[in-house]
C-alpha cells in the first residue's frame, strides 16, 4: 500500500511551460498552423511529459502482463484457459503477434506472470505471480482488495526498475484467457453502460456463448457491487491480475515521466482504472488503435483520448503498441527536422532569382 | 491517348488464386483467425497484387505533383500562388513535412513538375509542365480534354519508369495552392454531393472566404457541365494538372501490378478519378489516413476503402504515405514472422511437461 500512496502523490501534471514551448516551435515550421495534426500534438505531449522540447524514443519497452481468470469456468471464452500459458512461454520465444511487431519496431518485450495459472521454468518471464489465477466472478470477488493493491505495486515497480535502465517509452500489453470478460465488467461499472454496449464477442464466441457471457457479466457485477468511485475495488472484485498490473504500469509511468501506450481493450480497461485513480495519469498516455471490441469505442470516450489507428485489431498481447511508436517516432523527427518559416523563406528568394 | 488506352486494357483484377493462398497462410498463424485485421487484409492483398505469398517494400517511393489552379485568383485559398513554387523547391531541399517523414521511413519522393506557374532550374524536379498552371474553372474548362489525357499519361509514364527501375510500392502527394477547391469540385460532380458537404476551409480559410469558396466551386461546376460518367471530361473541366496527374499514376501503379498509398483529400479525389476510370484499380490501392477535411470521409466511401490512420492532417504533400508504409511494412513482416499454429504447439508440450 505504502508504494502505491507514494507512487500517488508523485504523479503531477505534464509541464504546461515545455510543451508550451513545443508548441510555439511547431507552429514555427513551414506548414500551415495544425496541419500535421496528431503527430504534432504527440510531440508537444511527450515534450511536456519529458520537460524537454526535443525528444527521443530510441529505448521503448512493451510490458505483457500474463495471468488466468477464473470466470472462464463460466464458458466465456472460446479458447480453453491453458492457452494463457502456453502464449505466456510463446511471448518469450518471439513466436506471437506482438513479438514480430515489436522486432519489427526495434521494441523490447517484458513478459511478467503476474497471475497465470502455470509454474514456468523460464528465466525471460519475470515472477511476480499474484495466484494460480483469480476466483471466479460471478461467486465472489475476483481477489481480495490487499491482492489488487499489490498487483498494481507489481505494475509500478516493473515500470520503476525499466525506467532506471533508461527506457524511454512504455506499452502495455497482456495475456490472459476470459479478460475480455473482466474488462468488460470494469467498463460497465465505472461508465455506468449497460453490458450489452460494453461486451463482445472476444476471440470467436458464437451468438449464444455470447448471450451467456454478457449474462454472466451482469451476474458478477450483481454479486459483488464493486464501488464505481473506488477503481481498486472494481479491479479486485471483477478485474483481474492482469488489468490490475497494467493499471499499476500507467501509474508508474506518469511517475516516472515517461509515456506509455495503451493497447487495446484490455488495456485501456486498466488505463481508465489508472485515470480514475489519479486523473494526471491521462497527461502521459497515449492510445494506439482502436479495437476491434465494441466496447472500446466507449473505453476510449471515458479515457477522455482518441486513438489514431483504425486496424479491427483483437489480437490483445500490446500488439498495437509497436505499431503506435512508429508513428510517434515518425511525429518526434519530423518536428525535429522540419525547418522553420524563416528557414524556408530562403528558397522564396531563390525563387524569385529563378523566375 | 494511346498510351492510356494501352494501359486501360493491361489491367486487370489482382491475382485471387495468390491472394487466396496468402489468406489460407495467415490463418495458420497463431492467433485467432482475423484478429490482426488490416494488417491481415494488406498483406493477403498485396499477394494478390503481385502474386507471390511473400512480400517486400523495401523500395518505396512517393511521388508528388505539382501545379498551380487558375482559381487561386477566386481567393479560395490562404495562401498565395507563389507559394506552390516555393514549396515544389522545397521538396527538394528536404525541407517540408513530407520530406522529413520520407526520410524517416526510408522512402524516396520525386517531384514532378506537372504545371507549376514557375519556371525551375532545378535538375530533381521533373519537367512533365502542362502549363503554367490552369485555366481558372469558373470561367471555363481548367484545361482541355487532350491535356487531361496528357497529364494522366504523365503519371503513368512515371510509374512506368520508376517501376521498371525497381520500385516495390509507390505514394501519391501534391503541392498545389487552391487544389482542396479543385478536388472538392471533383468529388461533388462524381459523388452528387452538394458542395456543402465536399468543401472545407483548407489550410485556414475565415467563415466569409469559406463561404465564397463554395460559392466558387458551385459556379465552376454549373458554367462547365461536367459529364460524372466521363471522370477524363470531369478532371478537364474542373480539376487540375496535380489531380490528373495523380490519377494517372494510381492507373499506372494497377497495370504495373504494385501497390499504391493514397495520401489525403486530393490525392483521394485522384483516386476517385481512377477508380471511376476502372474500377480494378481499387485492386492496387491502399488509403493511408483520413484527411482532416471534411470531404474525406464522403471520398473514401465514394472509392470504397477505408483508412488505417486517423491523424487529423491536412497538409497534403504525400504526408500520409511514408506513416502508411511503415503500417504496411510491419504487416508483411509480421505475417512471414509469426509461427503457425502447429509450429507453436510444439510449445504446447513442453508446457505440459513444466506443469
Amino acid at each position: 500500500m505504502e508504494l502505491l500512496k507514494e507512487t500517488l502523490e508523485q504523479i503531477k501534471e505534464r509541464d504546461h511551460e515545455a510543451e508550451r514551448a513545443a508548441i510555439e516551435k511547431i507552429d514555427k515550421l513551414a506548414k500551415p498552423i495544425g496541419s500535421l495534426g496528431t503527430l504534432e500534438k504527440i510531440a508537444s505531449k511527450i515534450a511536456g511529459i519529458t520537460g524537454k522540447t526535443s525528444n527521443s524514443i530510441a529505448r521503448r519497452n512493451i510490458i505483457v502482463m500474463c495471468a488466468d481468470n477464473g470466470v472462464v469456468e463460466e464458458g466465456v471464452s472460446s479458447a480453453p484457459k491453458h492457452i494463457t500459458a502456453i502464449l505466456t512461454e510463446n511471448l518469450t520465444r518471439n513466436s506471437t503477434g506482438v513479438t514480430a511487431l515489436s522486432e519489427f519496431a526495434g521494441a523490447d518485450i517484458t513478459v511478467v506472470d503476474i497471475g497465470v495459472d502455470a509454474v514456468f521454468d523460464n528465466p525471460l518471464i519475470i515472477d511476480r505471480k499474484m495466484g494460480m489465477g483469480t476466483s471466479n466472478i460471478v461467486n465472489g470477488p475476483a481477489m481480495d482488495y490487499e491482492k489488487a493493491v499489490a498487483a498494481i505495486e507489481a505494475g509500478i515497480e516493473i515500470v520503476d526498475e525499466l525506467s532506471a535502465r533508461g527506457y524511454d517509452i512504455f506499452g502495455t500489453g497482456e495475456m490472459g484467457i476470459g479478460n475480455t470478460t473482466t474488462s468488460a465488467a470494469v467498463l460497465s461499472v465505472l461508465s455506468g453502460l449497460p453490458v450489452d454496449l460494453t461486451a463482445g464477442k472476444g476471440a470467436g464466441l458464437t451468438d449464444e456463448q455470447f448471450c451467456n457471457k454478457k449474462k454472466v457479466i451482469e451476474r458478477a457485477i450483481a454479486m459483488n457491487s464493486p464501488d464505481s468511485a473506488d477503481p481498486v475495488d472494481v479491479l479486485a472484485k471483477v478485474g483481474g491480475f492482469d488489468i490490475a498490473g497494467m493499471c499499476g504500469c500507467f501509474l508508474g509511468a506518469a511517475k516516472n515521466r515517461k509515456p506509455i501506450v495503451i493497447d487495446g481493450f484490455i488495456s485501456s480497461a486498466a488505463a481508465l482504472c489508472a485515470v480514475r485513480i489519479n486523473e494526471n495519469v491521462r497527461d502521459y498516455l497515449i492510445p494506439s488503435h482502436l479495437s476491434d471490441e465494441p466496447g472500446a469505442v466507449y473505453m476510449m470516450k471515458e479515457i477522455g483520448l482518441e486513438p489514431m489507428l483504425n486496424l479491427h485489431m483483437r489480437l490483445g498481447e500490446g500488439s498495437g503498441c509497436p505499431l503506435a511508436f512508429q508513428i510517434i517516432d515518425s511525429a518526434l523527427y519530423t518536428m525535429d527536422r522540419m525547418p522553420s518559416f524563416s528557414e524556408a523563406s530562403i528558397n522564396d528568394e531563390t525563387l524569385v532569382d529563378i523566375r
